[in-house]
């Protein structure tokens, strides 16, 4: 699957942040391979990026079109049909990471034929995988893991790796959603794939590897969250990860989605998480907090950190903030 | 998806018990439906149930051809094709429980259009599903779950259903897996469903009821087995279970398919269960525990169950034994 830049990242009329995750973290981390975002009326929230119409991303050369939201059941809504035809007429193959595929709807398909354009579903695996065998396997390995949905795994293992990188260690960052796969071109969108499948399919994503080569692979979900930790389990089993690190937002107060639920503590996470890991790694330990305190001051954000680092014997950062280089020294 | 009886077996070369499970469970639940079981050279096993050809089972009046065999990847080995065909011929449906889809091979679509058959793929959810909500809903509910895969789950479950039903309470049995969904007629082959939306089918498996109904929900696989704990994890949250029977084998060495991994005791799978059901039903509780203990004496069976009650403070019985009247005595 061929991605090609630069990209027109549409965002529709979203009002909230965390719904145009996909766009913000292509903003974020590929901004050079962005030619702007589109919005329509209604929206409230932005990447940052300028406002482009998609003639004037036409002109300044747009290849493809992103559908750059998301919502928790992956739906996309038939009003947006006109808009992403139009993408089509103006040449830009179109990238979606819903459920909902875009070769699903008939006017999509045969308008893309007419101009020669692709339609890429990049949430849907296109591999077939072989169910979970649980075998120790060789190099290292990372898994990002959170006390919810959206709270900086992605982030985290991205910056994780370009520390890494930095330091000349020999890593690979492994994208397990649709928003990865966009920035880094290749991986598995792990909530996309058949049920038996989930630890098979991550077990293909970090294969045998040098023994001093790490893969910093993105977590997904929560142990802790009612709709989405089979998918977390089955992940982190595959990863078998020898490190973990806790991802945490500040100042959520109920599981992404679900208003009715509680939030857990990092401590309840790293207790869930490292019980369940030593299935397949015994020897698995958290090596880092990574937090999210774009909520609070600079001040504030310092000192929850500290306290957090304190009480759990561990580095933590904020990876925006601090960098992670304190997690990547406490690694080998 | 109406599947017409009566079947005729299929169990192919299988030389292991656990592997024509489906086969077994048509022949020991709903034997008045079958005319028969057929197996080829090298097969070591049967369901008990009389050899019958294709042909014979014709002139029995057999609508459909079920293939009795599993394995853990699913995959339909193209070796069976002629016997399928042949079966389509004799103007029989097939049934397959297998991830490869029979709709796949386009040699018995085109077969089974000119014999007006139809070709059944009973794992394959034909339904779209909502992600997990973890809203509490009315009505009792009782999940199976196990130390392993195949260690009684669905036999635990439909002994209850059984038992509960000559008790005239009022019960269904919740089939999750596609043996427990061919005895049944209805139920979602959840570890086939796409990862995201494990528990949100779950939830609509055991929708609201009246609240004295019971939901005897199937349980699938083991928070332990590196392979399919995702799954286990998923249902178990979906199904917000108030009761759990913990379902075990004796004398099994490892996990199923995996001979390097350890079995889990009953007592860490008790602890696993109830802690990450207390997510979506604080109140739930162990309200038996069910033993296949056929590989050992009655009178060491008796012992070995005596011990798990006393241990473990809830009635303990192998349900083709003993029944499992004790344990419904325990649910209200």
């Amino acid at each position: 699957m061929q991605i090609k830049p630069p990209y027109l990242l549409f965002i529709g009329d979203a009002t909230d942040k965390l719904s145009i995750k996909m766009a913000q973290s292509l903003a974020d981390w590929r901004a050079e391979l962005c030619v702007g975002e589109l919005s329509v009326n209604g929206c409230t929230v932005s990447t940052g990026l300028n406002q482009c119409s998609i003639c004037e991303a036409a002109k300044l050369g747009a290849k493809t079109f992103v559908l750059g939201f998301a919502n928790s059941g992956g739906v996309l809504d038939k009003k947006w049909l006109p808009i992403i035809s139009e993408a089509i007429e103006n040449g830009m193959n179109i990238v979606s990471g819903l459920h909902d595929k875009l070769t699903n709807f008939d006017e999509l398909v045969s308008l893309s034929q007419k101009h020669n354009t692709n339609l890429l579903d990049i949430r849907h695996p296109s591999t077939a995988f072989a169910t979970g065998k649980g075998y120790k396997r060789k190099g290292k390995r990372l898994l990002t893991v959170g006390t919810d949905c959206s709270v900086g795994k992605m982030y985290t293992s991205l910056s994780l790796e370009k520390a890494m990188k930095e330091q000349n260690i020999d890593v690979d960052f492994r994208a397990t959603g649709q928003c990865g796969i966009l920035i880094s071109g290749s991986g598995v969108a792990i909530d996309c794939v058949i049920a038996d499948f989930i630890s098979g399919a991550a077990e293909s994503l970090s294969p045998d590897a040098e023994e001093t080569h790490w893969d910093i692979i993105e977590g997904q979900g929560s142990l802790s969250h009612p709709a989405f930790a089979g998918v977390s389990l089955g992940l982190l089993h595959g990863s078998q990860p020898d490190a973990l690190v806790i991802c945490h937002a500040l100042n959520r107060t109920h599981m992404r989605g679900l208003l009715h639920t509680s939030f857990p503590s990092i401590e309840t996470t790293i207790e869930l998480n490292i019980a369940a890991a030593k299935l397949t790694n015994p020897d698995v330990q958290v090596v880092g907090i990574s937090v999210n305190t774009s909520s609070v001051s600079i001040e504030q954000g310092n000192e929850i950190c500290e306290r957090l680092s304190q009480t759990f014997g561990v580095p933590c950062v904020d990876p925006l903030r601090d960098g992670v280089d304190s997690i990547v020294a406490n690694l080998c």
